[in-house]
C-alpha cells in the first residue's frame, strides 16, 4: 500500500491528507518527526520535509502542490481543480496564497513557535514577538476569506476546490491550537463549517498530538 | 497589450518574464514599488506582492506558479512542464524547492535584507545575522543543483522545463548583488551558464537597479 510521511500538525501533510480522502485513495499514514532529520527520510526527500508520499511500487513523491496535483491528474474524480485555465489559476493563486502567505504570517508564528519549537526542542523559547504578529495577522486572512466567500460558493470559485483544501488545511492546525478568533469572523467560521462537515475532514478532526490536546470545539462540526 | 506587473529583483517576477520570453508572448513591463502598497495595485491582487499579469481584456493574474501555469497551459509551445504526470510532479517538486525553501533560506536574507529593506526603508538596518545565514545556507542549494545536474540533463529531467526557471529566477537575484560562490560549486555553475545562455534569461541580463549596480560577470556569459 502507499505511504504518506506526514505530521498531524503540519498544514501541507494537511492538505494532502485531505486530498487523498477527496478521492478515496488508501494509504498508510506514518508520522515523521521531521526535524530529527533521520537519514532514511532525508533519502526520499532532501528537502527533509514532510508531507512525503510512496507510491506502491516506490516511486516517491514530495511537496504537497506537487503530490495534490499529481493525485489530481491521475485519479480524476472527483476534481479538486476547474477545467477551465483562468479558473485554474485562480484556485493556484488560492493555493499560493495559503502556502506561502498565511503560512509565513500566521501558522509559522503560531503553530511553528507554540509546538515545533517545542518539539523540536531547538532555538530555545518560543518568542512572544512572533507569537503577536500571528494573532494579529490572521484577521486579515478571515476577512479576506469571508469577503471571497461572500461573492463565491467556495473560496476558488463556484465548486469546492484544492483552494478550500489549502486554506483549510493551514487554518485548521491554529484552531488546532484554539486560536482562531471565530466570533470576530462570521462569514469565515461559516465557510469553515462547511469544510468540516466534509467526510474528507474527519481524519484531520480526530487528530490527537500527545501533550498537545485540542480544545473542545476543534472537532465539533456545530462549533 | 498584456502588463506585468514585477519588480526587477523580485525572484517570483523574474520567473514570469523568463516564462513569457520562452514562450514569445509580448507584454508591457511595469515596475511595481509593491511595498508601498498602491491601492490600484491591491486592487488587482489583494497579497501586494508581484508579479501580477493582467491579459488583454483585463484579466488579472497573479501568483507566479499559477501564472505560469496558467501561460504553460494556454500557449504550449514550448511546454514548461513535461506531459507525463509523475515527470510532471517532479518538476513542481523542484518548482516548490526554489520558491519556498530557497527563497526563505538565501533569497530573503540577502536580497531581501540587502535590497528590499532599503527600498522599502522600513524595519532598520539589513541585519546581519540573516545575511550570514544567507550565506551559509546557499551552499546547500547549489551543491543540491550539482548534485541532481550529475544525474540529469536540466534539473527536473531530461528538458529544460520550469524547475529549471524558478531555480534560476532565484538564484539570478542572488548572482545580481555578486553574492554567488560560483567558484565553490562548478556544477551549478555549469547549469546557471546553460540557463543563461538562453535567449529567454537575456531579458534578465539587462536589468540594471538605479542606485544597485551588477557586478561585472552579471551579464557575461561566460562568467
Amino acid at each position: 500500500m502507499r505511504i504518506l510521511y506526514h505530521h498531524p500538525l503540519c498544514p501541507f501533510s494537511r492538505l494532502v491528507r485531505v486530498v487523498m480522502a477527496e478521492k478515496k485513495l488508501e494509504f498508510e499514514p506514518q508520522i515523521e518527526k521531521f526535524w530529527e532529520r533521520r537519514a532514511d527520510f532525508t533519502a526520499l526527500n532532501a528537502a527533509g520535509e514532510v508531507p512525503v508520499l510512496v507510491e506502491e511500487g516506490g516511486t516517491v513523491l514530495a511537496d504537497a502542490v506537487a503530490i495534490a496535483e499529481y493525485l489530481d491528474e491521475v485519479h480524476r474524480e472527483p476534481p479538486l481543480l476547474p477545467s477551465d485555465p483562468l479558473a485554474r489559476a485562480e484556485v493556484r493563486r488560492l493555493v499560493g496564497w495559503f502556502g506561502a502567505k498565511f503560512f509565513a504570517e500566521v501558522t509559522t508564528n503560531l503553530v511553528g513557535e507554540k509546538v515545533f519549537k517545542r518539539l523540536s526542542a531547538q532555538h530555545g523559547e518560543p518568542d512572544s514577538r512572533k507569537i503577536r504578529a500571528g494573532f494579529a495577522n490572521i484577521h486579515e486572512h478571515l476577512n479576506y476569506i469571508g469577503w471571497l466567500t461572500e461573492r463565491r460558493a467556495w473560496l476558488g470559485g463556484s465548486a469546492f476546490t484544492l483552494a478550500d483544501i489549502a486554506a483549510a488545511a493551514q487554518v485548521s492546525t491554529i484552531d488546532y491550537l484554539g486560536d482562531v478568533p471565530w466570533d470576530n469572523h462570521p462569514g469565515a467560521k461559516d465557510w469553515y463549517a462547511r469544510v468540516k462537515s466534509r467526510p474528507s475532514f474527519r481524519v484531520l478532526l480526530s487528530d490527537h498530538l500527545p501533550g498537545v490536546p485540542p480544545p473542545r470545539h476543534y472537532a465539533d462540526l456545530d462549533f
